[in-house]
Formats: structure tokens, sequence, C-alpha cells
């Protein structure tokens, strides 16, 4: 039996033990993960610090050597996220719907947990953490596969929310790494359909195009964002603007942050004026349609590939519309379904807009970046869905769980 | 541009529309469904015998002949079906969620049509109107991919709804039919993410698990059903017997039909013995455990196989257990997921196996030929979900949608 069979058993075995777990029992060993992690800092960091020379050696970006990084402080904040977590209300065993039918048969919907979550991810070791605890406040087992970068950082981390668990009286297999970091045995991670129940792929668009492609476990495709502000005749410009660069600067490498800006042509000279050099302020490229690029000097022409490109980087695709309905029909066309916001003072637009637009998230007068698990008030994130299947924007503990009927009789039959 | 990207594209654009028409508009395109079939039931008819022509002529079976065949009837039991569609209420454009943030932005939570859907069937044109017009009432297009044994029956029978839409006013690309018979062609068709949203298989466990190993477009899971019936030490017997008889036999070809049945062992000898014959009477051929063919002369000897296996016939696999905790194990590791009963008197029993049961329907002192959309009072079923992402059990014209957060601010940014 290979790894991924052997451990698969053992998650599934340990999730029917979480799947009945009370509250109680559940937020006693996040507690003691939060402490373990804080208690064994030191082990953690050397162990990262293997990582990281590795990392020196084979080139990695000093951009992903920071994400590999861990710290002190940042040991801290994963604690600190775990902590957070143990005061989220537990998702499981809900009722959720009660019908009695002619018959007599009483039908209950309850919620349950998924059973076996697959997360698959990059070299941050902070998303073993996250994951994991949110994974186990809502009853399930978790199998992670991330990135062979933080192959000792992972393990180091596991082993730690494993003593935890151990120490709490419950299952510690419902954590399982995977070791083996054979691309063979990441394609067969994808398509192990007698353990998992459900795979997260938490990381870039590469990642997700290729869990997306491989998969034949049911997949929640997450995170790839390219997000529109359109600004419509007669929106209130300095509040456009200011929702534009928020939308673009605040952290442009985040998935809720914008990439294509759309205005009306009756404002789009006043308004690409004004935007203008306050993007020039930021370091924002603009690359434009002809109408923009009239009217902005700076701007370079965009192709019809800028359109469709998340460039998580300070480059800002430009388009003047016609009207709102164009603006729907560009952003239906070309965004990834994540975020899209107008700017406007006329209801009758903002409701055409909210309703024409088919994205997760679809802002009136606000910046795309409160697309996020915490901006929403759900006090964690799994990831952002860009499916319609399941769920469906910012996913909390609510999404990692699925749901039951139990039917009552006595002796029913049909 | 190929038949998929052309259909899909139409599919996309007439999707927009479907998603904001009001539920009278929907409704007057079913009733004129409805109306356009009876009104051409004869040019159906004579279609659907062209296609028994060639299907007698290939050597279907007579099974297969008979789930082809439409008749008068039959034509009136599908119409009957449809108006009764227009009675269910609108799952689309219910609010509900609303909260405000603490910076102000109000998030709305608003349900909203999946968008298009894709169904890959067998050779049952029933199914053609039946999932085209659930799917229009949720406000979805849909993409139909149904067996080429019926192709000129579902050919006729969109023309039919394409004209019923078409006179009630509204797009009537919203149906496609793909014509492209092709196993390269239906290859595409599951990875079709650019137009597709979902894809429902429906049909058997063959159709389901290619759909699931070759889509890349998220799919449903449906209808694969190994369902297990328990008789409890404290079984009120009689009624056990008419739950197991009522849960094999009453229509054994069906998913919510039982495959198992397991015994505790303090009330094997006598529940054999009162079932044996029943079963014989009603033409069951037993496969039992050692223990089972030691108190059932007529059983044969089953293998693991046979425990893992949906006969969707008339054969029962059979197998004494020691309590309700090795039932709940044997069929957490043998059953599709789909529905298992308990039979029991005893609270703490019933309890167990209800909590430590992983499938969508657990019954107590019922039989799993509740199983059902109808029998739910969903009031119509476009499948039973064996997965656990998005639904599970029976999907009525909820699991046909999805949700959308419309947030509203006045500047917001973060």
């Amino acid at each position: 039996m290979n790894e991924l069979n052997t451990k698969g058993q053992l998650l599934k075995t340990a999730a029917r033990a979480w799947a009945v777990a009370d509250t109680e029992t559940k937020n006693r060993v996040l507690s003691a993960i939060a402490d373990t992690l804080m208690a064994q800092a030191d082990t953690i960091l050397k162990e990262n610090e293997q990582d990281l020379i590795a990392a020196r050696e084979n080139g990695l970006s000093v951009a992903m050597q920071d994400r590999l990084l861990l710290t002190k402080d940042r040991i801290q904040g994963i604690a600190d996220g775990v902590r957070k977590v143990i005061d989220l209300p537990d998702p499981v065993g809900e009722i959720t719907d009660v019908v009695t039918r002619p018959n007599g048969l009483r039908i209950e919907t309850h919620t349950v947990p998924l059973g076996v979550i697959g997360i698959i991810y990059e070299a941050r070791p902070n998303v073993t953490v996250d994951s994991a605890v949110l994974c186990l406040k809502a009853g399930n087992a978790v199998f992670l596969r991330g990135g062979k970068e933080a192959t000792r950082s992972n393990a180091a981390l596991v082993a730690c929310m494993k003593e935890a668990i151990r120490q709490a009286g419950m299952p510690e297999d419902a954590i399982q790494l995977l070791s083996d970091q054979s691309r063979e045995t990441a394609k067969e991670f994808m398509r192990l359909n007698t353990y998992l129940d459900v795979l997260i792929p938490r990381g870039g668009a590469g990642l997700i195009r290729a869990v997306v492609e491989q998969s034949t476990v049911p997949v929640i495709e997450t995170g790839s964002g390219n997000c529109h502000v359109y600004v419509d005749d007669s929106a209130d410009l300095p509040m456009a603007l200011s929702i534009l660069i928020n939308a673009k600067c605040s952290r442009p490498s985040v998935c809720n942050a914008a990439e294509t800006l759309l205005v009306h042509q009756s404002v789009a000279e006043a308004f690409l004026t004004m935007a203008e050099p306050a993007l020039k302020e930021q370091g924002v490229e603009v690359r434009g349609c002809a109408k923009t690029c009239a009217l902005m000097p700076s701007a370079k022409p965009a192709t019809d590939e800028d359109f469709y490109t998340e460039y998580n980087d300070l480059i800002l695709s430009v388009k003047v519309v016609e009207d709102v309905d164009e603006a729907i029909v560009h952003i239906n066309t070309h965004s990834t379904r994540h975020s899209e916001a107008i700017v406007t003072k006329t209801q009758a637009h903002a409701d055409a807009f909210v309703a024409g637009i088919d994205s997760a998230a679809v802002y009136v007068n606000a910046s795309t970046r409160f697309t996020d698990g915490f901006e929403f008030g759900f006090g964690a994130e799994i990831g952002i869905s860009t499916q319609k299947l399941h769920a469906r924007g910012p996913m909390g503990l609510r999404a990692l769980t699925s749901y039951r009927y139990q039917i009552y009789g006595d002796g029913q039959i049909r």
C-alpha cells in the first residue's frame, strides 16, 4: 500500500471520530495546537532555516523566499490565528430544516462535516496550520500536500499539531501530510476519490488550473481574480478615484485587486485626466483602449489579451465604454467571476449592473478589496471560490460542511 | 468555431436573459412547452419511431428499447410533469442574508441561477424535457447531450421546446442539444469550462464514472446507490421484513433500492428464517456470509466483491454482524453514500447509526426507497447527489441555484 492509500485510510477512520466530536473537544484541540506551536517555535524555526538554505541554493526568488520564511513573530501570528478560530461558532450539528411528510416520515436536515478534505498548496508554511485548523474546527480530517520547498517546515508544523491533538485526547490521524513530493504522486492525490471528499487548491493560477484539469475529486476552484471597476456617467468622480486607487494599489498581488478600469464615455475625459497623476504617483502602468490612449498620454495601447489578464501587479488595463450595458458585457466576457464594482449615483444603473454581472461579489460604490472572509465577518477564510457550485466568494467554516438527511419513521414503506 | 463553442456562446448569452427573467415569464414558457409537446405529439412520435427502428436494427436490448419508447401517454406524462414544475416556488431572487458591517457596507446574499448547466444522459427522451424544464425554471440555460439512440426523438423534443420559448417571447437559445455524437466531442463537452458552470450526468454507473473521470467542469455526481438495511437486535422483525422487501423488491433497478441486508447476530436466526420464504416468493437471489449461509439453506456464498456491488436486480447480499458498530463500519466501507436504514427499537442504537453513517440519507425504521425528490416534498428531482459538495441526496430546484453577494457602500475603501 502506498503512502496515499495508507494515509487516506487513516484519515477516513479519523474523520468519523472528528465528525461526532463536540465543540468543546474541538476547541480544546485548537487551543493545544496554538500552545504547542509557541512552545516548539525554536524547533520549527530550525527546520524552516533548512528549507531556506535549500531555497537559496536552488535560486528561489526573493519573493518566494519571503513566503517561505517563518519568524518568531510569524509563528505568533499563526498561533493567534488558531485562537481566533476557537471563538468562531461550530458550523456542524445544526438542524437547518425539519419537515413531516403526509406519510408521517420526519425528515431532518443536519449540517455535517465534508469528511476528508485535501488541500494542495505552494510554499507558504502558514497555509499548513491555517487550513488544518479550519478543517478540524468544522469536524473534518485533512490531507495536506504543500510545496516541496517547505517540506521540513511543514513536517515540523504537522508534528506539532499532531502532538497537540494527541495531548487533547483525539485521533492525531486527522491530519496527514503527503511526504512523497513527486509529480506522479501529486497526480494520484488529485484522483484519490476513495478517500478525499473534496480538494481545495490554494495558490497561484497555474496550480489552480492544474488541479481543475487533473482532479477527479470534486474541486473548489479558488482565487483567480480579474476584477473590474466601472465608473458610470453619474459617478462621484473623487469617490471613483479613491475606490480605483484602493482596488488597484493597496495590495496589487492579491486576487481581489482590480485589474481593469471601465469608464463611461461621457466622463472618460474628466475621470482619466484626474486619474492619470494619481496612478502615476502609485507607479501604475496603464494599458488602454484607443480612446484611453487619446485621453491619457502616458497610457500604452492594450491588447485584447490584456483585458483577460490578472496582472497581480501595478498594471491597469483601461477601456472607455458606451454605457453600463457595454460595461456588463465586457465584464461577463473577460472576468474570472470574482469581484466587480460600479461607482454610480444612478440607482437604475446600479441595479442593472448588480443583476447583470455574473460574479461572486458585486459592489456598488465600494472597493473590490473587501471580498475577503474577515471583511465579510466570517472570522476566517479557507479561500475565495470563483465557481458557482457549493460555495461562492469568500469561504468561511460553513463552506467546509455538507448536510445529511436524517429520516425517522415507524415502518413506512413505499 | 465548432458546435460546442458556437452553442456554448449562444447559451452563455441566453443565460443572462434567463437569470433576470421573472417567475411569471418563466412559468409562461413552461406552460407553452407543455402545450406544444401535446400539440406536436404526432411529429415527436414519428421521430421516435425512426429511433426505435434503428434501435431494433442495432440490436438494442428490449429494456433499452422500452426506455427509448415514447407513446401518446408518455408524452402526456412528460407534459403533466412540466405543468407540475410551474406550481413550484421560484428558487431564484431570494435574499437569504443581509449583514451590515461596522464600516457601513451592506452585504446581501441573493440566490441566483447556476448559469449554463450541462446534462449528459443516455437514451431516455423524457430526460430531455424533464431536465431542460427544471433548469429553465431555476433561471438557467441548458446544454443537453443525450444518448445517440435517441437522436431524432431528442431533436424533435428540443425543437418543440424552442418553439414554445419563442412563442413566449424569450430567447430560445437557452436550450441547446449537442448533435455531434462522437466520443471525442463528448470528451470536449466535459471540458467546456468556458461555457458550462456545472455538469450533471444522469444515467448508469458507467456514464457517471466516465464523467467524474474526464470532466474538468464541476460535476454533481448522481445516482449510484449501494444501499443497506440493518436489522438491529431490538428490531420489530415483521417491520424489518416489510422494510427489507420494500427496499429490495418494489423497484430493484433504481438507485434507492437496497442491495445489502445486515442483521444483528442475536436476531439473525429468527429474522433470516422469517425472511427466506418472503425473499424466495419475490424471486430474490441471496448471497450471504458464512453465518448467513448456515442459517439460510438457499443462500449462495457472497464474495467480498458482492458487498461492493449495486446489483440493480433481484439479488441481495446478506451479512450477520456483531452489533450496530460493526454495521456502521461495514456500511461506511462498502456503501456509495446514498441511503441506509436501521430497524431498531433502541434509541441509542438509532442515534449511533445516524451519527456514524456517512451517507446522504439515513433512515430509522423506514425504507430506503423514500430517497426521492418527490417523496421529500421538493416537487421535482434533477437527480440524487452522492457527493457532499453543493447538494446531497435528492436535488430539487434549489440545487440548480448558486448565490451572489451584492455589496452596497458609499465609497468604502480598505
